[in-house]
């Protein structure tokens, strides 16, 4: 199995590399922001403050009993508090570490680094124009960034040879797509932080799966994209930043 | 960043790389078996029925927004009710889809493919002496593998490196470690399988996390890991199936 050595290899753990290189952290150079910077003159969107009534299955034994892949979505809008109530479940901070340098979050991240943006594009959602939005966490608000002409078609193309059913992905009513910053883990971990970027992905989108499940709303993860159009759509370049994951919601047909 | 490149890469999509190639699947070639054989003629250990009454803490709400790494367990063994809920919630199979090639679990894998197989190394268990053991989802029973000499000692030597807590990782009642079968994948997705099997034991050790607690356990995962110590306490060969993620599972100190 030659050809795929090299990546089998990736998945491993290979911690002793860090033993003949000095990390940037060793070196002393600035800690990365945990949050991607954003233009402040921009107005925000406030997200309603999470509150355990927004719950309709309660039972996590029956949210991990319950979760499927979603693929068919009903036309009802989804609301800015169940919005609200994902974006907390996935990338919410609960608390601010090391002098400013890290954060706790709901789900659990390598070294705490935490690489990731949220980026939404928004389709269905009460209150809310359709259009690309970015998710800051540590105000837990929503920063509108622009409408997208022929958002549905743009999607579709982006998001092609998705298996069962067709262009599932821009029926739904919200698209996560996480970004990673890669530089934040490997400013820890160097060379070994990309194994640990991609399993902390997972983490987070199996919150998103129980939490959708929750409020009776269905959820796919999307591996399958078109990665030049949807850093493109988002505004990444690409190379410091770029979607990694993705993830559609909306509401369940009953 | 020309040092990170590669890796960078290895985290993007790149389904495009399968219109050149045929894959296994596509060959036609036999699909692989989707839990690992085992001598039938060892005896099994049932594993009790998994019922909702086990859990101590019932809302998903909760689960999330209490969930931490822990570090630091008590004396106390867990039960093993306990261990058959934690792996039905990380492994355990809905159903055999298919003709019997694929299977949906409790969480979602890409392609439905699940190249994991779950190897306890079990310290505090009730009724179990200690030793490695593997799971049978299909089946939900455990295999007992053998008793390894000086078990916490060699725990030790595996896991270095531990942040905050020295040597937690042995102290704790169960260790998870999940191996990859990754031709498993590869049979599908080819050089595309292996960002995807990354995600996705990222899935399943969120489950893990938030099954924990919910009967009031504490979990840690463990990325760093002396991969050939482990592979070698487990009978692995290391190439076509290594260990890929670790997790300590405790009762949380009250």
């Amino acid at each position: 199995m030659d050809r795929y050595k090299k990546n089998r290899d990736f998945m491993k753990a290979d911690f002793k590399v860090l033993d003949e290189i000095k990390t940037d952290r060793q070196k002393g150079l600035p800690f990365p922001s945990f949050q991607k910077e954003y233009d402040e003159t921009k107005e925000l969107i406030d997200l309603p403050e999470v509150d355990r009534e927004i719950l309709i299955k309660h039972n996590v034994f029956d949210c991990f009993d319950d979760r499927r892949s979603v693929r068919k979505y009903s036309e009802e809008k989804i609301t800015i508090d169940e919005l609200s109530y994902l974006l907390w479940t996935t990338q919410g901070i609960h608390q601010v570490t090391n002098n400013n340098t890290g954060t706790l979050r709901r789900v659990p991240s390598g070294g705490a680094c935490h690489p990731f943006e949220t980026y939404l594009i928004i389709n269905k959602v009460e209150g809310l124009v359709s259009g690309v939005y970015r998710y800051l966490p540590l105000e837990h608000k929503l920063m509108f960034m622009y409408i997208v002409e022929d958002l549905v078609s743009k999607v579709d193309e982006a998001t092609p040879r998705q298996p069962f059913v067709q262009n599932f992905v821009s029926k739904s009513a919200v698209i996560f797509a996480w970004s990673c910053i890669p530089y934040r883990a490997e400013y820890k971990f160097d060379v070994t932080a990309h194994k640990k970027i991609l399993i902390d992905v997972g983490h987070l989108c199996q919150n998103l799966y129980l939490a959708a499940e929750s409020i009776d709303c269905g959820t796919c993860a999307i591996g399958i994209y078109d990665q030049q159009l949807i850093d493109e759509m988002l505004g990444l370049d690409g190379e410091d930043e770029f979607v990694i994951y993705m993830a559609s919601v909306g509401n369940k047909i009953k």
